[in-house]
Formats: C-alpha cells, sequence, structure tokens
C-alpha cells in the first residue's frame, strides 16, 4: 500500500488509494480545518505538498489558492486524490485541545445494548403454516415482538442475523451479518455538533464529523431560539427539531462515506446534549427552560425508536439520550462528570465546562454539588466589538511588553479578530501591564508619562477609551465594554465556583483538581484563567483539560449499558443548586466581579 | 321534548331539536337508506312526511324528488331539520338482516381497556425545579411514561385527567375532562368498511358510518389486491395502507360530525378484518398469503399506537387488532366465532361467514375446528352476466310458477340486475321447477312441450340455452354460466361443512345449530340456501343469522379487556383445516358440485 509522510509531525499513513487526501488525514487522526466537511467550498483544507506525484491541479483549486501558494505546492486537501507515495506538510498548527479531546477516558468493560445473534427459521408448509411472527419468535425464543418489525422486513426464512437491544429484537437481516455492528456517539452543543461513527464488535472509532448546529439560524445561543419558540408557537418546534434531525442525518451520511459502511448496519445512536437541545432534538416544547422557575419537560433519559424522530439507520435502529439533572445541567455535563468520574473521586474535584452558559460541579469524594452560571458569550468571542469565533485569523494569544504587542493568530494569517482565548489573554495582559484597573476600568491615559510604552496603546475619544491590539488600515481594539463583558463572565463562573466550595463548605486548599471540559474550555490556558481571576491563583496548578467529555460519555454509554446505569444514577445523584435562589448570592457575585489582583 | 312518530313502524322517537331527520332515525335504529353518508348528494335517504311541521322544501331536494313524490310529501331526510312534533312514514322496506346486524350480542361486563382519572400536579418552584415529567410521575405514581406523551401535549399543572390504557398513561388533559371518553369499533371487510362510535363510559353506539373499502381501485377481492402488490413492490404496500387509513379517518371525522364530539377524545379503536385485510392497514405485507404455503407475516393481536398508521384520533390514541388464526381464518371469524361464544358451545355449532371466500367454524362442544373455501363472489352477484351488488334495483328474490315470474326488486324499482340472493332464489327455483338438472345443465328445450309454462322461459341460441328473467328492452337472464357460477359455491362450502363435520366425526343430525354471519349472509334465506343446496336439508330449522358479528366482536372488545383475552386465547386454541391439504377433498368437493335434489 502507498504512504502518506508527514513531515512536520513525522508520521506515516497507509493508504488504500480510494479516498481523498483529507479524509486520510481525518481518519488517521491528523486534523485539516475542513469548515465544509471536504465539499470543496470552503478552500480551508490547505496542505503542503512537498514530493511526490499528485493529480494535476484542479479549477476548484486555483479559485482558491493565491499564485504564491500554488507555487509553494499548496494544495486543497479534499480535492486531492493521491494514487501513490507522497509527502506532504501540514499547514495548520497542531493545537493541544485537538489531542486534548481525545485524552480523557477512564477504563471500562465493553458491554453495548446492541448484539447480534444466528438463528434458523423454519419454512412454513401447507402442514405447517405459521405465521412469519411466531416462527420468528419460536426461532428466538421470544414471546413478543415490536409489530413495526414486520411492517419493514422482507419475509426470511432460513439462516437469519437477529439484532438485539438488551433482550428486545429490533431487527432481523437475511443470513449472518453479525459483521456489521456500529453505532454512532452524539454531542450536540448549542454551537457545534460532533458525532464519531463507532464499530461496537471493537469499541474502535472509525470515523469522526462535525457541524455547526443548524439550528443557529433561529439564535446564536439558548436563550434566544427559546424565545424563538415562545414566539412562533405554531411551528418552531417541529423546524428547531427538522433542522437539527436533517443535520444529524447528513453528518451519518458523511460517516457512512467515509468508512464505507451502510447506514442500514448503524444500530443505535447514542446523544449527550445541554438539556434545551435535547428538547429540541426530541420536539419537546423547550420554553419552560426560559423562564422562572427554569422547570424543563424532561430529564430523564430516553431510550426511543431513532425513526420516531425521523433519524435514517436501521429501520429498527434506538436512540438513546442521555439524562440530564436540570435545564441548565444537561446530559453533557452528566456525562463529562461521569467521564471525569466524579462520583468515584476520593478527593475534592472542581468540573467546569466553559461557555455561553459556565456549568460547574463539585464532587466531594463522591458527593455531586452542581450549577450553572450565565457567563455570556464573551470567551467565545462574541459580543466583542472586534470579536470572532475560533477560525482562521483569529487572534488566540497576546502578550504585550515593552517591545510592544505581540499577537498569536490561527493559521498565522493576518489576523481578522479577536476569538475568545484571545480576549482572555488580552485582558490578563492588560491587568498584569496595569492599563486596567481592579475594577475593570481602563486607566485615565494622562495618568500616564508619554515615554511610557502603554501610552501608545491607549487611545482617547472624548471619555472613551480603547485599547489599540493592531493599527492600520484594519484596526482592531479592545473596548472598555469588550473588558465587562470578560468581567461578567468572570463574575458569574467564578461566583459559582465559590458559591460550591461554600455551600459543600469546602476551602480553596482543600481544592485536589479542577478539570476543565469542552473543545472550548481546552483554549483556554491557565494563565489567562487564573491571570483574569476567573480561576483563583490557588489552583493554577491543579487544572487539567479534559477535552469534550460529553462526547466522550456518549461513546462509553454506547459501548456499556452498565455505563449506562450508573450515569443514570449519577444523573438523579447530583444535586443542582439554583444561584439566583441562594442567599447572598448577590453579594458574592458583585464581589467576584472585581479583578482581584 | 318533540317527538317523531314512525306510522308504518309503530314507533316514536323523543329527539333534541338540532340533528337532521337522517341522523335522528339511524341513532334510533330506523334504518333509511344513505349511500352518500347523509351529504345530501344521493338522494336515496327518502321519507314521507305526514302530519306536523317541517321546514320548507329545499333545493336539492327538489332537484333529487319528482313532482308527485313532492306533492305525495316525500322529502331527503338528511336535508330535513325538524323543530316539533312530527309524523312520518318510512318508504324502505324493513329488511331482516338491518335488525339482525344488531341482534347477537351476548352479555358481558363492561371493562374497557381505556379509563380516565383526576390528579393534581404540583408546579414547580425555584427550590423545586423538578421536570414535568417527574412531577407527572410522581402524582400519577407511575415510574415511566412514553416519551412521545412529552412531545405533544402542552405543559399544565393543577388538576389534570390522566388517560390510560390498562396501566399505561397514554394522554394528559387540563382540568377535568372524565366526562369524554369514546372508542371506535371497526369491521374492515374487503369490500365494505363499518364503524361505529362508543361511549365508552356506557357502552352506548352513538353513530355508525359505512363506505365502500377505499381499496377496492386496486382489486375487488384480496386476490387482486395481494396480486397488485405482488406486481407493485415499490409501492403497492403505502398505497394499500394508506387508502384504507384515509377511509378510516374521514369515517372518523364522519362519526364525530355526527355525535358532535371532537376525535381528540376517541382514544381506542378496535379493528376487526380479515388476515389480508389487517396486513394491509398495518403496512406489512401480505404477499405470502397469496401463495401456497399460505402462511401470513403475522396472526397475533397488536396493540399499538394509532399514529403509528396515520390514524388521526387522540395523540396517544391506541388501536387493537384482533388476532387471526391463519391466512383465511382472520380477526373477523375469530371475533364472529367469539360474539356466538363457540368456544363455550355445550353443544354442536357450525357457523358460516359466507362471502367470496366462505369461512366455517365448527364448534364440538367448545372444540374449534374451522376451514376456508373459494366460494368466488356468485353469492354476491358478481362473476353473473346480469349480476349486480345489493343495492336499489337489484332483484333479490325470485318465485316461478305456473302464472310466471315473481321478482322482488330494492327499493321496488324496474330490475337493473340481479344480486347475490336473487340469483341463489333463481338458481333455487330453477332446480325446483326442473329447469336445471342436478348436474348443474339447463334441460334441453325439446324436452318441454310447448304448452308447458317453462318453455318460452328457456332461450336457445345454438347451443347456448338461457333463462329470461326480465323480457323486454332491458333484458334480464341467466345464463349456463351464471348457474355454473352458483354451483361452484355451492360445491365448495359444502364441501367445506362436510370436511369438517367428517374431521370431527360428527353426524349431520347431531348437529344443532348453524349461525350465519355477515350482512351479506343476513340477505340469503334460509329457503334458499337449503333449496341450491349450499346447505343440506336437514339443517333448515337450525339456521340463526346473526349479523355483522365481526363489527360486534370488536365492541366486545372495546368495551372490555377480558373480552380481548378470552378472544386471543380462542384465536390460539381454534385449529384450521387447510381443505387442499386434506385427504380426499378433491372427491367431496366434486360430489358437493351436483345438486342433490
Amino acid at each position: 500500500m502507498p504512504k502518506i509522510f508527514i513531515k512536520n509531525r513525522n508520521k506515516a499513513i497507509e493508504y488504500m488509494p480510494d479516498k481523498d487526501l483529507l479524509q486520510l488525514l481525518l481518519e488517521n487522526e491528523v486534523f485539516v480545518d475542513n469548515p465544509c466537511n471536504g465539499k470543496g467550498s470552503c478552500g480551508k483544507c490547505k496542505i503542503r505538498f512537498l514530493e511526490g506525484k499528485l493529480p494535476a491541479i484542479s479549477e476548484t483549486e486555483e479559485k482558491f489558492l493565491k499564485q504564491e501558494e500554488i507555487h509553494a505546492g499548496v494544495r486543497l486537501s479534499c480535492l486531492v486524490i493521491p494514487q501513490e507515495d507522497i509527502t506532504i506538510e501540514i499547514l495548520q498548527k497542531e493545537r493541544k485541545h485537538e489531542i486534548l479531546t481525545k485524552g480523557y477516558l477512564p477504563e471500562f468493560h465493553f458491554h453495548p445494548a446492541i448484539h447480534k445473534e444466528v438463528f434458523q427459521i423454519e419454512k412454513p408448509t401447507l402442514e405447517k403454516q405459521d405465521s412469519f411472527e411466531d416462527a420468528l419468535c419460536a426461532a428466538l425464543g421470544i414471546q413478543k415482538l415490536d409489530w413495526r418489525l414486520l411492517q419493514q422486513h422482507e419475509i426470511t426464512y432460513g439462516k437469519v442475523t437477529g439484532v438485539f437491544h438488551g433482550e428486545d429484537l429490533i431487527g432481523i437481516e437475511s443470513g449472518d451479518t453479525t459483521d456489521s455492528l456500529y453505532g454512532i456517539a452524539i454531542d450536540i452543543g448549542t454551537t457545534t455538533v460532533v458525532a464519531a461513527l463507532i464499530d461496537i464488535k471493537t469499541g474502535e472509532e472509525l470515523a469522526i464529523a462535525s457541524m455547526i448546529n443548524p439550528q443557529k439560524q433561529f439564535g446564536l445561543d439558548v436563550l434566544t431560539r427559546i424565545t424563538y419558540e415562545l414566539e412562533n408557537p405554531k411551528d418552531a418546534k417541529e423546524k428547531l427539531q427538522h433542522v437539527i434531525v436533517k443535520g444529524i442525518n447528513e453528518m451519518i451520511e458523511d460517516l457512512c462515506s467515509q468508512s464505507q459502511i451502510d447506514r442500514s448496519s448503524i444500530y443505535e445512536i447514542v446523544i449527550a446534549a445541554n438539556c434545551t437541545m435535547m428538547h429540541f432534538l426530541l420536539g419537546i416544547d423547550a420554553t419552560s427552560i426560559g423562564k422562572s422557575p427554569y422547570a424543563p419537560v424532561f430529564v430523564k433519559s430516553k431510550n426511543i425508536l431513532a425513526r420516531d424522530i425521523g433519524v435514517k439507520a436501521a429501520q429498527g435502529a434506538r436512540l438513546y439520550c442521555l439524562p440530564s439533572v436540570s435545564s441548565y445541567i444537561g446530559a453533557d455535563i452528566v456525562a463529562g462528570a461521569y467521564v471525569c468520574q466524579l462520583h468515584r473521586a476520593k478527593e475534592n474535584i472542581l468540573f467546569i465546562d466553559i461557555g455561553t452558559n459556565g456549568e460547574i460541579v463539585l464532587s466531594n469524594h463522591g458527593k455531586l454539588l452542581s450549577c450553572s452560571c450565565a457567563a455570556g458569550p464573551a470567551l467565545e468571542g462574541m459580543n466583542i466589538i472586534c470579536g470572532m469565533r475560533a477560525a482562521e485569523g483569529a487572534i488566540e494569544d497576546v502578550k504585550i511588553s515593552k517591545k510592544g504587542i505581540e499577537l498569536k493568530v490561527i493559521g498565522s494569517e493576518e489576523p481578522a479578530g479577536i476569538c475568545g482565548s484571545g480576549i482572555l489573554a488580552a485582558v490578563k495582559e492588560l491587568l498584569r501591564i496595569g492599563l486596567v484597573k481592579k475594577d475593570g476600568a481602563f486607566i485615565k491615559k494622562e495618568k500616564l508619562e508619554e515615554s511610557d510604552y502603554r501610552y501608545g496603546m491607549l487611545q482617547v475619544d472624548g471619555k472613551k477609551r480603547t485599547f489599540i491590539l493592531k493599527d492600520g488600515a484594519e484596526e482592531l481594539f479592545i473596548t472598555q465594554g469588550d473588558v465587562r463583558q470578560v468581567q461578567l463572565a468572570k463574575g458569574a463562573i467564578l461566583s459559582g465556583f465559590y458559591a460550591l466550595l461554600n455551600q459543600a463548605n469546602i476551602a480553596m486548599q482543600q481544592l485536589d483538581k479542577v478539570m476543565i471540559a469542552g473543545q472550548f474550555g481546552a483554549h483556554l490556558p491557565a494563565e489567562s484563567l487564573v491571570g483574569t481571576g476567573i480561576l483563583p491563583e490557588e489552583v493554577k496548578e491543579k487544572i487539567v483539560y479534559v477535552g469534550n467529555s460529553s462526547k466522550t460519555g456518549a461513546y462509553m454509554a454506547l459501548m456499556s449499558v452498565e455505563v449506562r446505569k450508573e450515569i443514570e444514577a449519577l444523573a438523579n445523584k447530583m444535586d443542582y443548586m439554583e444561584l439566583g435562589a441562594s442567599e447572598g448570592y448577590e453579594r458574592l457575585f458583585t464581589r467576584c466581579l472585581l479583578f482581584s489582583s
């Protein structure tokens, strides 16, 4: 088999010449950015070609690539189907979180709900005209089956394979099909949806697909979507459900074509998501989540027929939704707490998922207490004047010194905006060099000497003070309002942090570990988190990043019924503290707004 | 309350002035023909008005009625909404079977699967943010509920009514709705579908609707429809299901508007049907029923969510399908056998449903043996040169004497054709007066004297002999081929009859009762059945007509879970004899072809 050598990763991949280069790289865990999912329409999946023979450059590539890139050997990996040994260079930097999403997975025994068995079904005769259903039940030694199995299948006798979900027959297939047994683990985030195709026989992850949650057309965050539902009682529920199901079906198709398997061999899909996304997915009214007293319609796990919500897989495929705790502690957090084995902890652990909503779970030697705080979207680069999502061109790190401002830009391009980790780093630096005070206000420019290296960085327009990040034609800057956004996020998260510790009567020094979950959280370095005071200085050395523990939890539930039971027990046992209803919270929040060093 | 006096029935009906006259009559078991279901489009529901005040005659009535009818006081009952005491005359003859369809109903205790209970659901608070699902389960003392309940309902707290199917919650309604509790009993025949709306609280039949099975577009009989399915594997199953479900939905709408109730108050639908119709209804492949060894896909009862096949009633409404025994002993026969309490008989009873397929069940002191015989459609007036269905203008009885031929025509109109009971009566008469011989052949005309009253009735064209039923412009006649069709039906039914007796070792004189089921069978008088030898002379005095026992069985199952269990047990216990596979059957059939007296 020919090989792909990746020079700057010191890695070689053997491959069957058939797929495009992007697919081959992704399947081998070499991440290349591909917002359009390899459809050749975004021009982002660039790699540099060094040695060997590639097909001639296509028109589409010529359209997307600059002349100097073409000369340097840059190609779009989704448009290249290699045939022989080649050597390439990955242009995107390997970012920490991409490794971390894989990282955290406790050991567990595989015992999936789905399994197959081969049977013989006796053919009827004139003397024994047994119905197919009766012959099937007799062969399988069962009393009853879901009538809808009879509706779909073709009548088949002789050797058949029964597909079981626990004790329940969910499929009958001609011949011996025990070789094909797949499932999907999905994490539905408000912003991003990630799905992994799993070989249930081995537990191997065969392919990954991701997409922006298509519900974004109805609002970027949970509350906007709920408001949309409130304002469109006639069909919002159906529309919200429709787009996410359609998206999932497209991801399934993508996963299947990546791995050359048929969707009819996918028998179970396990979903982790926040409580609102879970309501939307099942077509259940989520409006009560948006208003006090914030009681959702359901939190329990759901075990349903995938096609009952329109998800296309095997005819009898099941869909298992992990349980939530409350409106704002969803199945994603429950999954994460399980993956981090918080319920078994013999120490004090704080688990944080930082996003528009910050969810925090405190494990006091296995006793779980959670809360949720409205951090706002600043840490995701939103509601910031020059903000953008973490994509190419986003400033992801900022260093300020006497020599000036040093920016780190995703994709090493011209900076186009600042993403969450960037704004956080910037605020940390502004605090460090004293341009922003403890109360969050910029210092007055007149307090600086003109010779001070910071003097030129502050721009004053009347009473408005702005920090200039990048000068020139496409100016980038940070306003007082931007700092306030970060300050609000800090106040929300830190007060949640303290409220939990107070409630559990645990002192800061008794805290043994702080686990940061979520693909997004993984982008926020400990220096920034502690430097801005989102997390207290004392925990700096105790921070661990656990990646997308929501998807990992879905994966574990797919591969083990015991894990499901334990996750359900964990959700039942986890206490939830409604911060707004807890005494003294307002005071605590105000105190936490201060940048305290 | 005002009254309707029906002079020629000696009957008075009290009524609330609101409904049209047709509805009032039908609800009070006074049958008036109404092929268009009271839509004012067929002009058949004529009655004669004698005394009292009626609204002025409408344009539609003027269109349908002749001038002399209008003068005589004839009105279309569906277009008249009476307000005070009136006296009318029913114009259609009261026909025996219409009473009989109601007649046979054994006593039983009401214990419907569906029931309602009122609960209080606690409102959530900030301190107790329980999900609606959890609050509901707590209020109802249940552990789990069907997730789809959460999908549809509006969240409601305080006083709610839970709708239960057995132990399962199938609906939640705001406030106390225990007053509204309805169900539907349906008999799906290959030709006709009949549905009755039942008040589950009282067992009362509130309204009836019927229609021609809309699957007729895919073939008039079971085998043609199965052939259609075989030849159109891509979408026949869906189409066959679609039209019957659509038809049922229309009947439900009709029943609801007749009774002014909302379809969301219909919680269960019970279906009796032959095995093929049941497969079509559930969208299950019926092709195996059409070919040896005639094993269906299923026979067991089915308890499903009505909306899973598209039937529109309450969101969580159930649909219960009665069990079959085999491909050709369907749930309609099982229901009939139950209604006739064959399984409890302390004597020997033969139950016959005469139709295109004749199904026979023998109860030997409660031990049940069944068979099915392909009688062909002759007894339903089909495959007969001048044949027609039993509708207005159809000859339903024939008497031949020296004075000539006396015809009885449905609706007392000019005869337009001959229906099943007519052809049977004619053949009986032809046998009686010796124009048809034991072997089924017409006698040679030259054997008759010219003075014989029968001489003119036989027409000879070459070797073809024809019996002239009605002379003149629109001639009606019976051919040798027509007689052969009746002969085949006779051979099929009688041989089934004997085969069962032989198998059970019961002599003719040991037979205590012969029960004739089906709206169609009720039209065939004992004289004709015995006169043509379809049934032996010995049973003439033992014949009882039980009407549409299939619908009655569905009604009983709707009103009692114990009945369901007993019906299921009965279906399990009933033996089935495949005539084609039984020894000596060919010889028996040939012998039974002879008209033996």
